[in-house]
């Protein structure tokens, strides 16, 4: 039987077992001292310090809470269904190839997703669950929580699980997130499992610094819990003994950095793309965005340590977050090696936001800024670093977090044949008013605020709106910019419009773009920059409004 | 009396004469030694040294032959006009200011441009004519010889010059561009005087490096004719004795630097932009741009011989051409600090193109190479660098090469408010079929062919192509890309495109996109990019064609 102990050997960095073959699964059970014992020195992480025994979601008992939560109607999904044959997890683990099948579970159903695999958003990801039950993974990745892929599932219906199979995998489902921070109610949520949120729009211009507690969130995984005294970071160059392993304390003994930049999801703003043609991916508002000021140690400081600088000759650095799926994967990503030593590359390795040790939804202890470059590779809850010829061979390196052609579907699409985003391409967005909001006219004129930004160290020059479909233009006056320059303008731009209304109108439709540094500007139209992952959706933002006289 | 000497002496740099006080006027005469006896060591150029007497153009025998080669009927303008005061060049010249208010002459035409300065495209470059003909510049920058700027000026005709005044202006003018080389006849002239020429669109992409002979030209002023063995650059750091003069052998002994790297005008594809709305400036089509291989010694390299390197406080670095204007200013241009310094900045002093010494319209001896960066930086003829806390203060610099939002125009453009164009936005273009081909379907497909290239060392990723508007897209086959990564990647993408064409249609407009490395991409139309100067015209290139069966 499985069920959720609490690790507190110094030794272990990894709690999590591999998948099981089993319908459910202790996301923190079966550990196996010997499966762990890494070549690296691991004595780090307490993940689910406080877990012990209450970490144990009986979800028999509970009757799926974290189904309920995601709002959705799900008794039928996954139900017992009559005249279906019935399979035991022993033969259901025996479909794990296109040639045998591939089978998989949830709840009492058993389904053969093998003409599906293809087409998953997620890559390959969803061979691991070949042979088992989706519902680990479905803890872990929230976002499955929904009518529609039940539905898809349900279309592939083949059978039963057996009966005393069924009863086993519910008694030993946990819930990986029990032990994700609280967060300020004021996040809305894209997902909640793992926790993707984003502040209201209104909210996020307050200030040109995003106060820590409403940074928009973004995670992948459950937040890992992490103890500073044990904390360990490993920086290496792969395939040779240049190594060495930094305590907390010996980091902050390095010298003191301080940047202020602003950090994005390659995903804000999908839901307006989403409007032209379905994607795949968290339904994010323009709010998947913060800036704040990161204090650190320049990662370009900790790899001369191991005798790597700028004339050295590598071509990636991989990072390695301690937040884990459930085959004991990490979250990884990395960037160009050039970025890393740059001297006006920036790359930090942060203790620090906004003064205070970064909040654990930010990657406490050690969270990694590549200021410029897409939130994804800004790792949180840094592990390790290693210098490579090679890219990070993850998931979110290698099969997500790329841009492709419009016309490209899941049907056609190739990942290989994309680059990883890095840097990120000019945007802007309105957030005052909102959309459909009643704006008065003030002395012939209403007034429009929002934000700007531009990767690669590129700064705002110019943010044009127009209430006319572009015949004529206004330009905005800046509110607040950092007085930084390229290439290491990082921070974004808050601006405002007042823009001047001759006709009697009672609606309008607001555009804004901005234009960078480099002179360039946003697409016009979603349609045109369509893609499939619904990244990178930096059209113009328009926000229809209704004018009060 | 005024007439063009030959300056054999290796102490003068400058063979202009400042503006005189008189209605023509001989570009090369009135040689004053002490009003060129500059603080710096100028013994390098011999501009025009074969120019000796023959260089005085008789334009009274040659009835204003530089008029005729513009192709504008031209002989009723600035002719006497009866019923009309005259004035002596005497009178005329104390017109120079607000309160005086601003007169010019031209031929025998008198004329008060007061209310017009403002709107000049060229800045305050008109005040230079003040009180004096307007002639010399005019047969400098030769984009003034057209109809439409006659008609404008002889809307603000007031009187006569004096019969004797005017015959004295005639006998006096001379050709400042009678030295320029011999070009090849394939070049398409978008102005004569001074050149500028581009390749016919269909050889543009013969080869991903574009030779030298027919590489295109932009020119600001007349070509100098310089002399290696007296040639000398200065180099220096700005109020301080910093400070070392190279000779051509010196630089070349240099540690040598080679790198392939394209060059565009900002104003390519301009002719595009002015269909939404006129614009001033040169009417390139897309061949404003070119691929070439440089060779010579980096910036970098050179700054660091007067203990500037990447650790330095400063600003600027400032180019200065030896091509001058009619009041004795050079060429000048500025790029930001830390290109001309970083390592991966590759900022070259060039003294080859593709193997051979740089040709005279391209910069001989030395032309500064700043890739990634607009043309107008990559300055020619190179004469002296300066280290600097300041931008350069040409009108190059300051007063062109800007971009401004849409609805700005000359009665509210303010130079001051927009940053001087560097890096240079992605951009494509279609090269092959040109507007209106007729273009064989062959196997259901129809093949075209292009250029792609984004400024900052930006790779292209990506070309996209439709011909149904958008609703499908066709991703490119890149034919000849760079093996360069980012930040380095210099040079344009050749690229191909078999595009399916399912219905028998017998007409279709093709649109390219391109999308860089940091996933810029081009906007879609001219209407929402445009700009008074026509600079950065990069909307998507809309090819219309006729299909054959």
């Amino acid at each position: 039987m499985y069920k959720c102990i609490r690790i507190t050997s110094s030794s272990v960095r990894l709690l999590n077992s591999p998948v099981k073959k089993q319908a459910g699964y202790c996301f923190l059970n079966s550990f196996n001292y010997d499966k762990y014992n890494h070549k690296r020195n691991l004595n780090k992480v307490i993940f689910g310090a406080t877990l012990s025994s209450f970490l144990i979601y009986k979800l028999y008992e509970k009757k799926y809470v974290y189904l309920r939560e995601a709002n959705a109607n799900t008794s039928e999904y996954g139900a017992y269904k009559p005249n279906l044959p019935s399979y035991t997890m022993e033969e259901i683990a025996k479909h794990t190839t296109k040639e045998t099948r591939i089978w998989v579970t949830f709840k009492q159903g058993v389904y053969d997703i093998t003409d599906y695999v293809l087409k998953h958003p997620g890559g390959e990801q969803i061979l691991l669950g070949a042979g088992h039950s989706v519902e680990p993974f479905w803890l872990l990745y929230g976002a499955h929580n929904k009518p529609q892929i039940y539905n898809m599932l349900e279309a592939m219906r083949i059978g039963n699980l057996s009966e005393e199979d069924a009863k086993e995998a519910i008694e030993n489902m946990s819930d990986p997130y029990s032990n994700d921070p609280k967060r300020h109610p004021v996040l809305k949520p894209a997902s909640v499992k793992p926790f993707n949120a984003e502040l209201p729009l209104s909210l996020l211009i307050e200030n040109f610094i995003s106060p820590n507690d409403i940074f928009y969130v973004r995670n992948h995984l459950p937040v890992p819990e992490i103890d500073i005294s044990t904390y360990e970071l490993e920086v290496e160059v792969e395939d040779t003994d240049k190594k060495v392993v930094l305590t907390y304390e010996k980091l902050k003994d390095l010298p003191k950095h301080t940047i202020t930049a602003t950090i994005m999801c390659a995903g804000n703003r999908r839901s307006e793309m989403s409007k032209v043609k379905i994607v795949k991916g968290l339904d994010w508002g323009p709010a998947a965005i913060g800036n704040a000021t990161f204090t650190g140690v320049l990662l370009r400081d900790v790899l001369k340590l191991i005798g790597v600088d700028e004339d050295s000759n590598y071509k990636h650095v991989q990072f390695e977050g301690l937040d884990m799926d459930p085959t004991s994967k990490y979250y990884g990503s990395s960037i160009p090696f050039w970025k890393a030593v740059d001297k006006r590359g920036d790359v930090l390795l942060a203790y620090e936001m906004n003064g205070a040790p970064i909040p654990r939804d930010h990657g406490f202890p050690i969270r990694v800024i590549v200021p410029g470059v897409v939130g994804a590779r800004n790792v949180k809850w840094l592990g390790k670093i290693t210098v490579s010829q090679n890219e990070s061979d993850s998931h979110w390196q290698q099969n997500d977090y790329k841009g492709f052609s419009p016309s490209v579907d899941w049907d056609t699409v190739d990942f290989n044949k994309s680059p990883a985003i890095q840097e990120l391409p000019v945007i802007s967005a309105i957030c005052k008013p909102e959309a459909h909001q009643k704006v008065q006219v003030k002395d012939g004129h209403i007034t429009v605020q929002g934000y700007a930004w531009s990767g690669g160290g590129q700064k705002i020059v110019r943010v044009d709106l127009t209430i006319d479909g572009g015949n004529t233009w206004h330009v905005a006056k800046f509110d607040h910019q950092d007085s930084s320059e390229p290439p290491q303008h990082w921070a974004w731009t808050l601006w405002s419009a007042k823009i001047p209304v001759t006709t009697r109108i009672k609606n309008a439709e607001v555009w804004v773009k901005a234009v960078d540094s480099s002179y360039n500007t946003q697409p016009e139209s979603f349609k045109n920059i369509w893609n499939l992952r619904g990244v990178l959706s930096n059209a113009y933002h328009r926000v229809p409004i209704e004018l009060q006289w």
